[in-house]
């Protein structure tokens, strides 16, 4: 039985987690029981949602506690099985954690990954939760029309680049808005955005938009809030639809809510639908829609850029590098066996 | 002919209308053309809505310009017609605005008034856009099911007041939310609510709520925005729907929009829906809602109460009442054909 490397949170942050939260230890794998299996972790997701799953705050999970192994999605392979569903060197999707090994049950599982729809690093990303969240929310919120404008924020992260290709295949005119001038380019040239701004330093973020969306904006793929969704909902058309994919833009809401400009009137006068969206309702879908995007991909219609940090004692810096907007496309940990 | 008395707009309002931005003024009623009417007005309906269309702020309808007759939804009786539709004698309810008589034409009718239905004034209110409002944004928005409770802002207004009723109806534990303790009482002695609150007087509002709604809030159809909306957002159930009707707690949204504590987290942690509503986008299911509505009142499954106000000179005050909270139910000015 070979020992676990693991990163658990050593203090609870409050908003954006840092370096100095966690702490990597080793760790004795207890003996499985009927139902368990080991799974070695091969990518880590790192993903932003997990400020949420650590912060101490009203969210969809409860948060993880002090001194436990970093929640966190992974792609791996079942090196050990006393189930009924998996044998060794099945590869799967799902809760494994920030280690390198994790005992595990049949329902961490969220996906079996198939290695000929794609490498399987793209099961962490482009076809695990970001590429899903793309197009579920995309097709299910947002609705999206021949014709119409859509606008989407941190264009450039691991669901951005995936929702601005949906949407154009959709025949819809896409705007991307990002971080900086390199991932303008990205968005432009590698993920089929027909214009993108770099909301740090466009001058005027509203006329940026309104010459990109002179028809106004129909849908609004939204993973940041703040700021730039302050302005964009003002520039939305009557019966647009807005997804509430992530609020990147804020860093704590806790203990004091951030305060901005009130939207009542907006979604009334416009007769927007705002709609929050969270994947793991959709567990029902993945599969199918998994197997979508791999067509795509196969067919040269959906590219996807990965950015890959190697070894597990780089995760903590993986996650501030992209809560810092220094990441293009999906951020991963690959767990080099040699080193854990 | 008879000659036309009529409530113009003379000052653009910043805000909430009052007194002073209004004048009564004569006019000569202009000779018929071809596809024209006279209706002479019986009921005007004093909506809060009305703030919207004053205001030169974006909104679903270009405002009313200064010098104009006020915009305004009334029952009536066509008096003379040059149309294929209407003959005189005929009750309609639809855009006739503060004044005596209208030149109308057919497209400013909203429905015709059957008089067998209801009282004629209910055209205005429960059988119209108050009605039809509380119906079809309860149900379509909504979407209420049995055992959901529900809280209604302004809960004892023309809208407020049926859906309470409406949701009482379709099974929901129905919580009112309302500005002063004779609300209070009609919200739970006629309005059906099995609790309302004054959220004026009731110390602290989340206290209150938490103790009406210990099971959280499924659906939240708000009148108001605001602080209490505020408060309410955070009690929300996951998948919760919110209905966004009105914005009556907001004197102004311009220049300066007002600040508020942000709602992104809450809509995306609790996937909540935020919908915005207007009445005029639904004509078509007009007459179909209007019957059911009217079937309810029959079976005396469904109370209404009017506040009537005697004479079109009493528009601008019926209003700044309304906005002030000092109205029950329905505020209408009846025109009394004496006096104008």
């Amino acid at each position: 039985m070979p020992s676990n490397r693991c990163i658990v949170l050593k203090e609870r942050p409050r908003g954006i987690p840092e370096p100095h939260h966690f702490e990597l230890v080793s760790q004795v794998l207890p003996r499985l029981s009927a139902g368990e299996m080991i799974v070695e972790t091969l990518y880590l997701s790192i993903d932003a949602a997990l400020r949420g799953w650590l912060n101490d705050e009203p969210n969809y999970s409860p948060p993880v506690g002090v001194g436990e192994v970093v929640r966190s999605l992974a792609v791996g392979r079942v090196v050990e099985s006393r189930t009924a569903e998996f044998v060794p060197g099945d590869l799967v999707y799902g809760w494994f954690g920030w280690q390198t090994h994790c005992k595990s049950t049949v329902d961490r599982v969220l996906r079996r990954v198939d290695p000929e729809q794609a490498p399987v690093s793209a099961a962490a990303g482009v076809l695990g939760i970001n590429g899903l969240t793309a197009w579920l929310a995309l097709h299910e919120i947002g609705t999206p029309r021949r014709g119409e404008t859509i606008v989407v924020s941190t264009a450039a992260g691991a669901v951005g680049s995936i929702v601005g290709q949906l949407a154009g295949h959709a025949g819809c005119r896409t705007v991307g808005l990002t971080g900086s001038r390199e991932k303008v380019k990205l968005c432009v040239e590698r993920f089929g955005y027909e214009a993108a701004v770099n909301y740090r330093a466009c001058g005027s973020l509203d006329e940026a938009v309104t010459e990109h969306c002179p028809g106004g904006v129909d849908v609004f793929f939204d993973n940041a809030g703040g700021y730039v969704a302050d302005v964009i909902v003002r520039r939305m058309n009557p019966f647009g639809r807005i997804i509430q994919c992530g609020t990147l833009a804020t860093a704590s809401w806790h203990p004091v809510v951030p305060q901005g400009p009130r939207i009542e009137r907006e979604i009334l006068a416009r007769r927007l639908r705002v709609q929050g969206f969270v994947i793991f309702d959709h567990r029902q879908r993945f599969d199918e829609v998994a197997a979508t995007l791999a067509r795509l991909i196969r067919s040269g219609d959906l590219t996807y850029v990965e950015h890959i940090y190697k070894g597990l004692e780089t995760a903590p810096q993986a996650l501030a590098d992209l809560y810092a907007g220094r990441n293009e496309g999906k951020v991963l940990v690959r767990i080099d066996r040699e080193s854990g």
